[in-house]
């Protein structure tokens, strides 16, 4: 049974470095670098359980959080359109880390040749159908982008860097498999155009879906994927896991029951607002799972926590299913995305009973004494 | 002009004076406390702001809140169903703070008797229409429990406790004046019902939507709104507010630029996730607000934050209003849920240079110290 007395996140450190393991095997097998985007567990601890399996670049997705990893890595990209407006900051990560930056504008690229106090690598961000971020791949700003790199002395032309998250709203494997080979057809297609005058360049993918469903990423040079290493239900919904793959719930106190649902201290701020839709169609912030005896089992069909508040989740499903949980007990719930939840949660607890800090806990004044440093409004 | 480098929550202290000030003097002109439920600013510094206009009693959503807040305040009120594992951080609260919970079960009033180490106040919580905790008026638990708390010794039965939250989804403020108007009805029929077997109880209400709207209170024991310390776009289409009273806004870097939108360094885990629809059905994350001397000023038309990924937002809109932001430059989002937004960004600065902390910022450890004081899973 799992003993807690508030929202607690806690976590299956052996389902992690499963999933972990066979994303390190499949990249290995297919001669790509697996970088993984470090954003979805943003936890120096947790960090470390990759570098077991021989893990040696990373992803993350801001200035704050490669600072943060720059005490333990040395190969960072911020998967982000570089924000000028943190070139100081970027300026104070030591040198002896290697820092990528994504751009996609020339201004940026001027920005930063001129005001930047240290070598980066610098990837161009290509739109490969998630329309986000990036320039599609026939937008003449490319040539521009690579032109004005190649001539900066504090900027090396690396290559292309893409997020196909199109993928998430595919609807079946088959559709991902298709994004994911569209995404490699466009970079390969850049690759090929600008090696002329370049020579190689680097390509760089990656999101959850497309990387788990994919056999092998033979041709790419790199991969990103960053939720692989917790899934959720999300993942699960889309075919890129296995309810056994699904490493962290967060543990709820029951505080009050009535017909046809539990009232649970689990809302917004401990599960995040990310949600699914059922099979009816209804609001599903997250799933119950059963508790099993070291950690949880599967998920119980007919419960859903169909809303949550800033501090409420409501648990819906039928009495008898219901009738299991009393006030005072305690519902794991799997939540809808991640990455959002650990983000909210900022604390781990593992089933070993270790507890392991999310960047949020450990650093929690950075943005404090960033906006001391600038003059006042 | 609004100097960060990196999502920053601006309060502006004037506008959330201004707010107290015109809740507390409704509330005095009725002759009803008001006890402001402290869930959304969660600071300690912002509290000493309602002291400065008389108030002396708080509401809160968790025993966590209580500890914090019980700092410096003496009267707090959880208003939230009692969580039972939580007895033992409620009897760390020391006495000569005066602490009430809400109750909606015999189990959970039969616990807390055997369990509590000091005396606390009782509301029975009463379902008024929300439909997500309480018990509804005509349920005969609410007799039940009532002659439990009149038979307690630690537990003090002190009245009935609702929110009407359902104001928020009324859709006029003549819709929101009748939720009002009804919720004020069973709680005064409760009284009622009472009056001869416990002498006259109090009666606890209050959201934003109503407190705002009603003229006066008159009749009601106490008021518990907390939003409108703050307000927000979701008050502001309720008609809650006008746009001036919004006293925060996140503001955020601008890091690319492509036709039809803008994408900033501010996402769901800054922003939050909560959103409005839009007059054309799509969805809203925020409204951008005109920079102005000294803070600023009104909304945008024709902007809207569309869509929000974990670190990503997207502003929409046509480019004639798009070119006045450069890459480099600050967009002022005003949030669609002040409450959730400030809980995502932890600190505030004010337009005068100060930072003012969250409790999220000031006691990040706790989830974890808790966690460490229990059994291993």
């Amino acid at each position: 049974m799992i003993r807690i007395s508030e929202p607690t996140l806690i976590l299956d450190k052996r389902r992690c470095m499963r999933n972990i393991k066979r994303m390190v095997a499949k990249a290995a097998a297919s001669g790509t670098r697996l970088r993984p985007h470090f954003k979805t567990h943003q936890s120096l601890a947790i960090g470390e359980w990759f570098k077991a399996y021989g893990v040696t670049a990373i992803t993350v997705s801001s200035a704050k959080m490669a600072q943060y990893f720059s005490a333990a890595w040395d190969d960072i990209t911020i998967a982000f359109p570089a924000n000028i407006l943190e070139v100081e900051r970027i300026n104070r990560i030591p040198e002896s880390c290697q820092l990528n930056l994504c751009v996609e504008s020339s201004e940026t690229v001027t920005f930063l040749e001129d005001n930047l106090q240290r070598p980066i690598g610098a990837y161009i961000k290509v739109d490969v159908g998630c329309n986000r971020t990036g320039l599609t791949p026939e937008d003449g700003r490319i040539d521009a982008i690579a032109e004005s790199l190649g001539g900066c002395k504090r900027m090396a032309f690396r290559g292309f860097l893409s997020h196909a998250g199109q993928s998430y709203n595919a609807g079946s494997k088959a559709a991902i498999a298709a994004v994911d080979r569209r995404a490699r057809d466009i970079m390969a297609t850049l690759q090929a155009r600008f090696a002329d005058r370049f020579g190689v360049l680097e390509t760089s993918l990656g999101d959850t879906p497309t990387c788990s469903i994919a056999r092998d990423f033979t041709g790419v040079t790199e991969m990103r994927p960053g939720n692989f290493v917790f899934y959720d239900l999300m993942q699960y919904q889309l075919g890129s896991c296995a309810m056994e793959d699904i490493a962290l719930v967060v543990a709820c106190p029951v505080v009050a029951r009535h017909r046809g649902k539990l009232v649970i201290h689990g809302g917004g701020v401990h599960l995040s607002q990310d949600r699914l839709k059922t099979e009816t169609g209804a609001d599903c912030f997250g799933r119950v799972a059963e508790v099993a005896n070291h950690g949880w089992g599967n998920m119980v069909d007919g419960l859903n926590v169909s809303a949550v508040s800033q501090e409420h989740g409501i648990v819906s499903g039928p009495d008898e299913l219901l009738d299991k949980y009393d006030i005072g007990s305690v519902v794991l719930v799997l939540p809808v995305h991640s990455c959002m939840t650990a983000h909210a949660m900022r604390c781990y607890r593992t089933l070993d009973g270790e507890t392991l800090l999310h960047l949020e806990a450990e650093y929690p004044r950075s943005t404090i004494r960033s906006a001391e440093s600038l003059p006042a409004v």
